[in-house]
């Protein structure tokens, strides 16, 4: 039996979880890859703590287990990269640093296999990381970069080989799903519900990516790169995040049965993708509606095979690192043969406001008679067909107005505010909130 | 680029459906396999009608277009297996004749890869089938054999290598689904539901595979394959449908904030594997209560990545045919590097009799003083903890029971029915329904 050698650098939650599962299970993994998989090398600035945590050897740290320096464990991590004997390499420092950057650069370079689970730097800076790995005939595991647990990208790449994808969305980001699941059945302020999912170790201290859409844009980039062979950045994906949503925008969302979601969204329409990350009004009768806490869940529509999702955990130690564990046995299988991305297409990125869907508007105007009236007509005059209208939740002086549309665009409904804006100026005491309903 | 050559045994929905997919997206496909994908012939008894339905040329098909006879069909089948040009022989004819059983084996001998859909030959004759393809190192892609378009084969044979399987369930029966919901939801009883279900093209003429657990159990038995490497018969399963299920069963689900759903469910537990196929009773938080009609679902919890959830469509022309397509480029692309199912495992079979769920138990009794207390003190004597007794709903001078028990197995409760029926006689005035409760 041939032999594959792994190193590991990094060997925090998910690295120590590769680690874990790679000494745990190594027969079966060699079995199943028809190749002796060996752990050679960790890594890691504290390895006693590494090694207590995950059980792992100390033996395999670089250092033998003592702590390291940075310009120490560089130096590891340059051995290694040169080394002959190493075949792949895990690489579970995180972040889109220069120095993350130029190490899997020079991993590639050197014509090694690559397995990450960093979407911000594949996200962000991954387009000559992509490049390189194709120049080099060298394979990048990326499955753990993409809602954890779940083979979204094994699915899209070898499951749907037969099928084009029409749209891809989901609930990608866990903390804000877990967030906005308390809202929703809690009936906890936004505020709290964030201090609880940081409590739970979900959110990061500085939980600002998450709750922004930035974590879930670093995910659907990866996914229109895989589905439409095409590159785009944040800037190109119109992003809004959670942290204005409110407890009445729950309870009008339950008004038209629906649960507020942060949803990726991606859909190519005559050639032309139309892609967003923002929070929107899940009908019940779709599945994500039922998705609640940390787990994450992706839908794909077929065009030939229709409608699927898939569910599962999307961050934890083991979680992830089995993703990138199943990548090292896929690498070690098929080797050189697989492909890393799909061949690159012509970009043709629409703008996000031209995205069709129909939508909810809501907002507060003045409790004067007339106003539903003008306000409808505006509507209307941007050929806006209208579904329902309530303005029922009266407080003092001030009407709550919510609005549902027949399909039209973000454009057309910013227009229409604008003629409110100009003709009846102080007719809205509030900023507009736009979410999409989601069937 | 090379050159992969196709032929299609059989164009009726799914082999319609193939044709009609390599035909359409042809570059597409090449692209992605690396290889130049050519369908060169189909073999069809009825080609003018084939070729209207899934617009496919009528040159493709043996006989230039002409209708064969079944003794011309095989002999054009048999110089198709000859051939040397042709790479890999798609049998959608379906069935577990010794005809396309020999026909299965014949094409393995010769060398060349078989793709199918071909649940029941693959699950009641496939040993000798693997075996085959085994010895020839040729590949089966069965994709499409189990849950029509989820691409669960794959994602349990590449997305999951870094992971054991302790267990998998699902809704693997469409139209018994259909069935089942129709009752739930639009309170039909069992009988009219299964029309419906005939009417609308879910049910076959003679729907006995769907609802009586038999397909499922095909399903399952190729998952078990899959996930434990064992080879188990539908003998082995406990396998019983929906065929009792009455409008009254239905209701007493409800009462527990469940639904019954025909679940296929495997669970290997200290080595031992548990399977069964049956009516249980989903609990509301568990996703797979609310995969209402037609659609498929697979439930995979994994030893470190936890709970899966893959739904899709599991039937259906372009949608099953999908997965073959699939299976063809991921063939094309790794040819021999391709395993067919894991190495083969010590089989040991559990008694699905000593299956640990909790259970409910439904049964009518007379309206007699003292009969609860008779039955509760019986089934407490086997160890078994009662959740809850309901005995609320009286019809006349009968009382219907509804009794929740904790975790236990079905031998117990078997044993306390028995001893209810030996020492009083007539307690029991129907045969209790027993299904398990799933979380």
């Amino acid at each position: 039996m041939e032999t594959i050698n792994i190193a590991i650098l990094g060997c925090g939650t998910v690295g120590g979880g590769v680690a874990q599962i790679i000494t745990e299970i190594n027969n079966v993994l060699s079995m199943r890859a028809k190749t002796k998989i060996v752990l050679t090398k960790i890594v890691e600035l504290f390895p006693v703590q590494a090694s207590e945590r995950f059980n792992i050897p100390l033996g395999l740290f670089c250092g033998g287990g003592k702590d390291l320096s940075g310009k120490e464990a560089n130096e590891y991590i340059q051995e290694i990269i040169s080394s002959e004997e190493i075949d792949i390499l895990v690489e579970t420092i995180g972040g889109k640093s220069d120095f993350v950057y130029n190490l899997c650069i020079d991993i590639l370079n050197s014509g090694k296999h690559l397995v990450t689970a960093n979407k911000a730097l594949l996200a962000e800076r991954g387009k000559t990381i992509f490049e390189t790995a194709e120049a080099k005939n060298v394979k990048i595991g990326f499955e753990a970069a993409v809602c954890g647990a779940i083979p979204v990208i094994k699915t899209i790449q070898e499951g749907f080989t037969g099928d084009k994808v029409l749209s891809v969305s989901g609930i990608m980001n866990g903390t804000s799903n877990y967030i906005l699941t308390q809202m929703q059945n809690e009936k906890q302020e936004f505020a709290d519900a964030l201090k609880l999912a940081q409590e739970c170790g979900y959110a990061e201290a500085d939980p600002q990516l998450d709750i922004n859409g930035g974590d879930a844009g670093h995910k659907l980039i990866l996914l229109i790169k895989l589905a439409y062979g095409v590159d785009v950045s944040k800037d190109d994906l119109s992003i809004s995040g959670i942290e204005n949503i409110t407890k009445e925008d729950i309870d009008f969302a339950s008004e038209i049965d629906a649960k507020i979601k942060l949803i990726c969204y991606a859909k190519k329409v005559n050639g032309d993708i139309y892609a967003t990350v923002r929070p929107m009004l899940v009908k019940k009768g779709n599945f994500l509606a039922a998705v609640e806490g940390a787990t994450n869940a992706v839908r794909i529509n077929n065009k030939y095979s229709g409608v699927h999702f898939l569910v599962g955990k999307g961050a934890g130690s083991t979680e992830t690192a089995m993703s990138i564990v199943s990548d090292i046995v896929f690498i070690a299988r098929y080797g050189d043969k697989i492909q890393n991305v799909p061949a690159k297409q012509e970009r043709n990125f629409a703008d996000a406001r031209q995205f069709v869907f129909p939508y909810l508007i809501t907002f507060q105007t003045g409790n004067i008679p007339g106003t539903t009236g003008f306000i409808t007509t505006a509507i209307g005059k941007q050929e806006i067909n209208i579904e329902t209208v309530s303005h029922n939740r009266h407080a003092g002086e001030k009407a709550m107005f919510s609005i549902a549309t027949m399909p039209c665009t973000l454009g057309q409904i910013e227009k229409a505010i604008e003629e409110i804006r100009s003709e009846k100026p102080g007719m809205l005491l509030s900023e507009p909130k736009i979410m999409p309903i989601l069937y």
